[in-house]
């Protein structure tokens, strides 16, 4: 692309490195913030830069957070004893939407991925290993995605914490409320029959 | 969507209004801005902020440029007695793609729309107008897009300067180099025929 305008090109470049935004994506973007009032582009740049700069980690759990510990970890209402084990800060924000879960969380920071580079020292594993040795909790929860990655992660936690006296449990794999059983792939179907639950406990929630 | 940071939610609602990024999407984007070093942050905040502030329209052809008279109307090998009607920068920057136009551009900054509110007197028409009357322009290409908003757009400019004598044209409807015959709709394929070029010409381009 020959762009008329230096920092026009500049603003589309760096628009492009977002992920799943192309050239011609980013040049849409940018000349829509040329049409709008000027507030509207300081307000995207303040509010990145700001955040950027800002943003802490839970120093528990290692959620994003404005605060040394985050909202979650802070609440004495919340029963430290049971840690579910995340990806991201959007798992969490998924898991607290169902309203259902009252312990708290680990936040990974990503999985094990030998593939992308991504080794068991990258990710926040260290401290929640730590936090079990410490004693007080009874339960770890898995909750990463359901692939090769995450299977591996959980797997190389359990390794490390099989030997204390804790539960460990994984989030259920099964068919997904409203989907039709003949659309689902035959691990999903068979991990759905042998992990059944009995109907009377189906019916609470 | 409840964020576990106010900082967080900021930054992703100003990402939410641009146009075509959902809330899912803009939280997707800001956490990968997260986990990458701060300079891209910066970065792209700095490239907007830059084009926002100092960026400027050729006082011409009303073209984003970084001078008040842009590349294309300074040239002198530019034959400035031809004007080509666009809509926006992108179309400049498409049909300079084609190596084959050597006249100059005029930029309206979009198309009368009364359903978007938007009206002659918003569009740089007034000064394309001020240029023909002013003399020295031989023809007068339209280059908007071929829907109801450009054709009007179109009309509205050619019953103004229809009494000087001056060429105008539009540039060519017909099938898309490459496209099949039978999948195109019958008011292209009526124009293609209607408007069809002699055959030594067409092997020109």
């Amino acid at each position: 692309m020959d762009f008329p305008s230096k920092l026009l090109e500049n603003a589309v470049n760096e628009m492009a490195q977002l992920p799943g935004i192309g050239k011609r994506t980013a040049l849409r973007l940018v000349l829509h913030l040329l049409r709008q009032p000027i507030e509207q582009t300081t307000g995207l740049t303040t509010a990145l830069d700001l955040l950027r700069n800002e943003i802490k980690y839970c120093r528990s759990c290692y959620a994003i957070s404005d605060t040394n510990l985050c909202e979650i970890c802070e609440k004495p209402s919340r029963d430290h004893s049971i840690i579910c084990v995340v990806e991201d800060v959007r798992d969490v924000m998924a898991l607290e939407n169902t309203q259902l879960y009252k312990g708290i969380y680990h936040v990974l920071g990503g999985k094990i991925s030998p593939i992308d580079g991504v080794g068991p020292s990258q990710l926040n594993i260290l401290p929640l290993i730590d936090k079990v040795k410490n004693g007080g909790v009874t339960e770890i929860i898995f909750a990463l995605s359901s692939t090769m990655e995450g299977d591996t992660t959980n797997f190389y936690i359990y390794k490390q914490i099989k030997d204390y006296e804790i539960i460990t449990s994984t989030i259920a794999r099964g068919i997904a409320v409203g989907d039709e059983l003949q659309y689902a792939d035959e691990v999903t179907l068979g991990r759905s029959l042998i992990h059944r639950v009995p109907f009377e406990s189906s019916l609470k929630v």
